[in-house]
């Protein structure tokens, strides 16, 4: 059984991360938590994702799990106005989901979760740590959106920075260490990510003023930061694109 | 003769309300108010608009009609500023509407009245009738249009419920007694109506807070509120959609 | 060499002015002043911009040129924030512009100006002289846009008027003198114009409250106004559209 309580504005972080690999998603309902975690089908990236009990207004649950349809949650969320709540109760006799906002009631189908796998996030030994603010990352998007469609994150003793670099014109974005909440890297570490996935993750970031990055060289990239109000917690990893020369 | 001063925002509630269903309309004006009946072209709704010449900063006028072009008048509503007045004027002798906002004059040509229909609106005895928020009816617009394209009113002793059914999710938008202004029904009674009509009817509210409905079984609902603030009514009328099997 | 920091709002302006007519243009750097002038495509429209260089926060220059692509700098202002300054500096070994904002740096490939003309302004004797509120063309502007794609401007002793004629309808946008900043103006004189090229050039002013129009019969439309707060100065040129009959 579940059923629990949610300010939209919680649900909406945890619907903007998982939709941003898939589609449809597999929840794992526990007694203390609840958790997702999903590769996209281009198998490029995943997400791990939990939110404490804690960040439910109320919460009731046995272990199990429900397959969920992100665009159904989004049509959901649009009708909730700032501040409200969400209730949902798992209808186990219709394997539905009752969603209720205000004076309107949803009874949405589940999906079918047998195909889904269960991904292992690997065990992953990056070698340099970035603790940097949300800001400068959409910036750095930002800046190298008309550049090129990779970009490389690049970590040293000297700062954090992200380059693109197109036929004619390249683009740093350089955050020195003192502008950074914390930098951990002996050596110059490099890697090159496609921009698109590396752009979305970022945008699904609605309130963490802070993400931490985990890199290597020709590695792939480790992004964490908070949901909830420190009550979840996401974990993004996106493999890297080899560069042929350089 | 007719020439009027009439605020935008009253201007704008009443070609609202108009557009909905017809791109030209005939307005009958006449020594004491405005008036327009239309049908719209796939004979599925109808509205009855009033407007008394006290919604005018200035109104002179003999009996007359004048056929409206909405486009044209969306256009000139659109160089309004926010409490700004708008002058019309009929020139007879071209058989033009002059109608002028601040600075800027538009002499627009006037419609051919002459196949425009004078809907007689018909006399339905509705069994229930309901007083409800327009933000309930938007609410509810809002929450069925992923669902379906039809939506089932229902009024009974209990309430007022919007409904929609999907192939997999339905929703449900029920404002119960003590949150509605008013409600009269001795039996449940329910009809269905397509979607799209009744959102462009309820988008086309701009100012009255409240609308009243009233309802019957498998009959049309006939929908009122008010506009320019008192002085000046809406009726619309909409075909229900018979349901083949319950 | 050159090398400059100015504020995003006064780069903007100049970005908006000469992207009005062409997608790339030479900047002429001289010890006081950048100077753009250029003739769009068609050759129906001509500018002369002028930035001062107490427009720029900091400034050193050599006389020199920089082909510059207008599409890249909207991307650089786009990172800028309100009252955000940006640096800029030609770095001559690569022929590139290396642009910053905060702590995005961009290298840009300068364009090559070898096939760019220097157009001469021509000297016109323009009889009627008009210094009109931008608001007021604004206006005009918009309510001309469903009418035609040409508009007549005209001024006469009365004042300053914006005419456009439809197959059916027709807007006229009368500012009487005493509502204009200045007028003079012997005898009525008008022009015609393309108002898709009229229009951009009057977008294309940000900041400038006030406009002066030099007009003729027949003849060109001298537009002038001011940027950077006065700092630099911008002359639009404009080629009449004769009309067949009257």
């Amino acid at each position: 059984m579940f059923e629990g309580k949610v300010k939209a504005d919680v649900l909406r972080e945890v619907v903007d991360v998982v939709s941003t690999l898939v589609d449809e998603a597999k929840f794992n309902v526990g007694k203390d938590s609840v958790t997702v975690k999903a590769v996209d089908p281009a198998h490029v990236a995943m997400v791990d994702l939990t939110l404490d009990r804690g960040a439910f207004e109320a919460y009731k649950a046995d272990e199990g799990e429900l397959g969920i349809d992100m665009d159904k949650m989004k049509e959901i969320l649009r009708l909730a106005k700032a501040g409200e709540t969400i209730a949902m109760r798992h209808d186990e006799d219709k394997n539905r989901l009752v969603v209720t906002v205000g004076n309107t009631t949803r009874r949405m189908a589940l999906v079918d979760t047998a195909g889904m796998s269960d991904p292992k996030v690997p065990s992953l030994n990056l070698p340099a740590k970035v603790v940097v603010r949300t800001d400068e990352l959409r910036q750095a998007i930002r800046a190298s959106e008309s550049i090129s469609d990779h970009i490389a994150l690049k970590a040293s003793p000297e700062g954090f920075e992200v380059v693109s670099e197109g036929d004619t014109d390249n683009v740093s974005h350089m955050v020195p260490k003192d502008l950074l909440e914390e930098i951990q890297a002996k050596e110059a570490v490099r890697s090159l990510f496609p921009l698109d996935y590396f752009s979305n993750m970022v945008k699904a970031i609605s309130s963490a003023p802070n993400v931490t990055l985990y890199l290597g060289s020709d590695y792939p990239v480790k992004m964490e930061f908070k949901i909830a109000g420190g009550k979840g917690e996401v974990k993004f990893l996106l493999a890297p694109r080899i560069e042929s020369d350089g």
